[in-house]
């Protein structure tokens, strides 16, 4: 076992699970922050660890530094601030949020010019998985730097996977959740058009399964999506910000793809309908006939 | 063993190997039909059948005729010939093309105004399960029909499904054509973007198949999209024939899918580069940077 200090910026529903399945396991998590305050005092109080009142402190208490922000701009703002990485030497910061490529890549150059280390570890998985450490992990950075921290990261993970030099896992994953959105946005066409037809829903996802149209995400969303169950793992906002993050870098590559851009768009329809945070799978209250967006 | 004599009408490669699956399994396969007398010539020879000169001749010869035509034209030309019907009673038309739903039920009453019976069966496979044995067959038409022809049918397939009511089967064909289509159009997106972000594609189609972006597509054409190996199994033409299908029932219920659309247009746009004759998973030929459609 790891006996590491570790401390987590950002406790979340998923950087709060991560926590509690390090806690768990016997690893020593010594402080969490979190920018609400009242949720890093109730998860300190849970952990019998230290609510720091601030990122700097709480790195102060630990080898290795979780961060599990939300987005670009909270990442920034946090190895941004002077304090931070003032007395930061020596330290792990192991960057958990889905954010830019370019912003893996900026976060190991500051961090590094203080004598300090990081890694991107990019998770393919939800709230359920960080709870139980099943997460699946795509890790960017140096090499040296994985083989470090791995064995924490195993703790936290099914599969623990090294990509390439920091930003890499961050494209990875954007690709990874452009596709997984375009499956779910047409598998939502499939069963909303099933609905109208009059076929018997329960049939027609076991066809799908057994044909050209499986997916992993009919195996996860399907069901939700005939029973409109939209409890949230993976809101459609965050659906959005992903798929926008890689049709950002295929426009860099002067790429079109149309289908992105299609998925793009509902999703932010459902974002204007005030359905943001709904789990993905409540894309289908748009091609369903007799739901009504406005009203689910 | 099912004694009884069968006819094929339509042996392109998909009727061809299908009537090599039932003589070999020893249905007596006594006719076969094909616009190109060529073609049924050939095949005649092989089998050591007849090469009947019209589909009456063909029918005449069986008490179970399987039609393996193109589309609804060719479908409804085949039934509205008055010969073909004139001395059918009792006999049983199965129709595995794809064709519309609406042209199902055209059959069926068609068929049973003479005192014979049609099934519509639907394949969701492609050319090396026909000649296995081991489609996926969606029945729809009378359960008794169903009853009766199951135990050929089973010889042909390793799925034999009963769906419902004439046209019920083609109606969730359509569906699973449509979402196979949306996959495969979105994972060739997925794939070339990362070629362009310079991403080993065996590592990310591997990571692919372990996360959300999994999907039966993947594994059957990542890697040929990856090689640009476009042997065709199921061309582009087919594919934008099916998507189209779907659309139209989609346009008949006030349904707007968006996905699908975008997909339609992805392959009528290889069909204007004289691409329609590739494997579906030729549609990486639009989404990949370095790869020219017209040279393709």
């Amino acid at each position: 076992m790891n006996p590491t200090p570790v401390a987590i910026i950002g406790v979340g529903r998923m950087g709060a699970n991560m926590a509690r399945r390090l806690h768990e396991q016997h690893v020593p998590v010594t402080a969490v922050y979190d920018l609400r305050p009242e949720a890093a005092r109730s998860l300190a109080d849970e952990l019998g660890c230290m609510a720091a009142s601030t990122p700097a402190a709480a790195t102060a208490k630990a080898n290795i530094v979780l961060t599990v922000v939300t987005d670009d701009l909270a990442m920034r703002q946090l190895f941004q601030a002077q304090a931070l990485l003032h007395e930061a030497a020596g330290k792990v910061f192991i960057n958990c949020a889905t954010v830019s490529p370019e912003l893996h890549r900026e976060v190991e150059a500051l961090v590094e010019a203080v004598g300090a280390f990081s890694m991107e570890a990019c998770m393919a998985s939800s709230i359920p998985q960080a709870r139980e450490g099943s997460l699946y992990l795509m890790c960017g950075g140096r090499k040296e730097v994985f083989e470090r921290v791995a064995p924490l990261l195993q703790i936290l993970s099914k599969t623990c996977r090294y990509i390439g030099p920091a930003g890499n896992a961050a494209q990875v994953k954007a690709l990874v959740n452009m596709v997984m959105n375009i499956n779910t946005a047409g598998l939502a066409e499939g069963l909303g058009l099933g609905q109208s037809l009059g076929l018997d829903l329960t049939m027609l996802r076991e066809v799908f399964s057994e044909t050209g149209a499986a997916s992993r995400v009919l195996q996860t969303d399907g069901e939700d999506m005939q029973n409109r169950e939209h409890s949230c793992f993976f809101s459609a906002a965050h659906a959005a910000k992903d798929s926008g993050i890689a049709l950002n870098l295929a426009r860099q590559h002067q790429l079109t793809l149309p289908l992105a851009e299609a998925t793009l768009h509902q999703y932010q329809r459902m974002m204007d309908l005030g359905l943001g945070e709904l789990d993905k799978s409540g894309i289908a209250e748009l091609t369903f006939h007799d739901r009504s967006p406005r009203s689910a």
